[in-house]
């Protein structure tokens, strides 16, 4: 029973509906968002429509509203929210013949619901969790935030019945890429790593707002990819998303990193609560957890 | 107002809804098969249910009910079906709490509706279509006819916009895949031609039954990949699926194949023709459209 919102009208996941011929139903033709709120109060919910406005000019789609409308909704449907919650936005190409090629004229679909967040066990962040490395099998465009998640979606599922709570995705050429949900970022040599913005990369929020902060603070940096026996021989790592925010990861495949988050790990864990808290005067979940929730 | 069946219940495609947490409509987690119907009558129907369950497996789907119910469904769509067109058959893992990870206890959605097909002008196969070239974007597990479609649906866009029928899929290798909804056929040096069940390729309906004709008329036929070059230098080339069955390639970008369908292509399409006659008792639209239509 979720608040949602869905082309006009206002009311609960349960309820609201969309036709079959909706493109985002057959073909995955559309984009999405997802921003968190802290205590009510949203969390760089800006840089989530700026890049919801990438992802839609990638695919040649766009808001059926203003962005004023848009903030509209999205302040309406964060005020109906008591929960702890991302906000999820949701744009598809609307109803239309089923045919391939793209709708000249069309009238897209905009979807937008609160979805709970968490609990989260404190041990995740207090002992960090595993990955499993695996081929990443997504398509070309990963910089486009798409609907076309089914490869996201087995990569993690197999990860977690290998026992790890998120997938590797590791490129033909055997570098990093991301985690099927999350930004990864090792530690290696003392530098804080994490791939570059190629094809094969979301443009984390959560990625980019983390960089700033260990620019900020001073620490080593390169923005460069790992390769996977690099990011097994890592001191740290960990994976950002705008759910789990900064995640310790301890464990990839079989290799164990080190018994518990390391001190850089630690830093950023704690800069990103301190810029959530400064933001939205709510507490990060991760820095919750390090404390034992 | 094509007739359709949602989950039990009959009606239109514009009557029909799926709830918005559908995971057809939030991560394309589903897929899908299209048969055609010839003067009312199925054509290949078995063949695109023994894929339609390959593809379930694939992503560990399952259909909501059993085959023989799954037939009755289809028989009751064919009979309110009154125009030419294909029957589309749709499932998803249905509506669950968004999360990418596959929900262990789920009940999958399934959609059925005959989409209306052509009319087609009798030019395209009395003189052939164009093809353009471009980097295979899509996934790697394109054996899986999931509903992940934007990169095949961004590829047809781009041909039409450049004055082709269809993409011409090539890959980091510079062999050719197959087209975005369809599978390439190209004639080299007097040999049938076309690329092998890998990763790359969906084993296609109609790329299955050409191949048998083939075998069956005795022609010089060969199951690897050609490279873009090789498809430029073709003597003819032609593509398949079951809407366009057998359509003649004359154009590659701005290379000329030739002035019209060469002879081996204009064999195969009588011989697809007279296939479907035989099943069916319809006249194939290749066919037809040799003959002028």
């Amino acid at each position: 029973m979720n608040p949602a919102y869905l082309n006009g009208e206002y009311g609960t996941t349960d309820t609201l509906k969309v036709n079959v011929l909706d493109r985002g139903f057959l073909f995955g033709d559309g984009v999405y968002e997802a921003y968190r709120l802290y205590s009510g109060r949203p969390f760089t919910r800006e840089l989530h429509i700026a890049r919801l406005e990438r992802s839609l000019a990638g695919i040649e789609l766009r808001l059926p509203c203003s962005l004023a409308e848009l903030d509209e909704i999205l302040d309406r449907i964060e005020r109906m929210t008591n929960y702890e919650a991302y906000v999820y936005i949701h744009v598809t190409r609307g109803v239309a013949p089923r045919r391939h090629a793209l709708p000249e004229v069309f009238e897209p679909t905009l979807m937008v619901m609160a979805v709970p967040v968490g609990p989260f066990a404190a041990e995740m962040f207090q002992n960090g969790v595993g990955l499993r490395s695996q081929l990443d099998e997504r398509w070309l465009r990963c910089t486009v935030k798409s609907l076309n998640l089914l490869a996201n979606c087995l990569a993690v599922t197999n990860a977690n019945r290998r026992g790890a709570f998120e997938a590797l995705l590791i490129g033909a050429d055997g570098l990093v890429n991301e985690s099927a949900s999350s930004t990864f970022f090792a530690v290696v040599d003392g530098v804080i790593r994490t791939a570059p913005l190629t094809r094969n990369i979301l443009p984390g929020v959560t990625r980019h707002v983390v960089i700033d902060l260990i620019k900020e603070i001073g620490m080593p940096f390169d923005e460069t990819a790992v390769t996977l026996e690099q990011a097994l021989a890592a001191d740290e790592a960990f994976i950002t998303n705008s759910v789990v925010e900064v995640l310790p990861v301890t464990r990839i495949d079989e290799t164990v990193l080190g018994p518990e988050p390391g001190n850089i790990t630690r830093r950023v864990m704690e800069a990103f609560g301190a810029k959530v808290l400064e933001e939205t005067g709510g507490e990060a979940v991760c820095l919750a957890g390090l404390k034992g929730l």
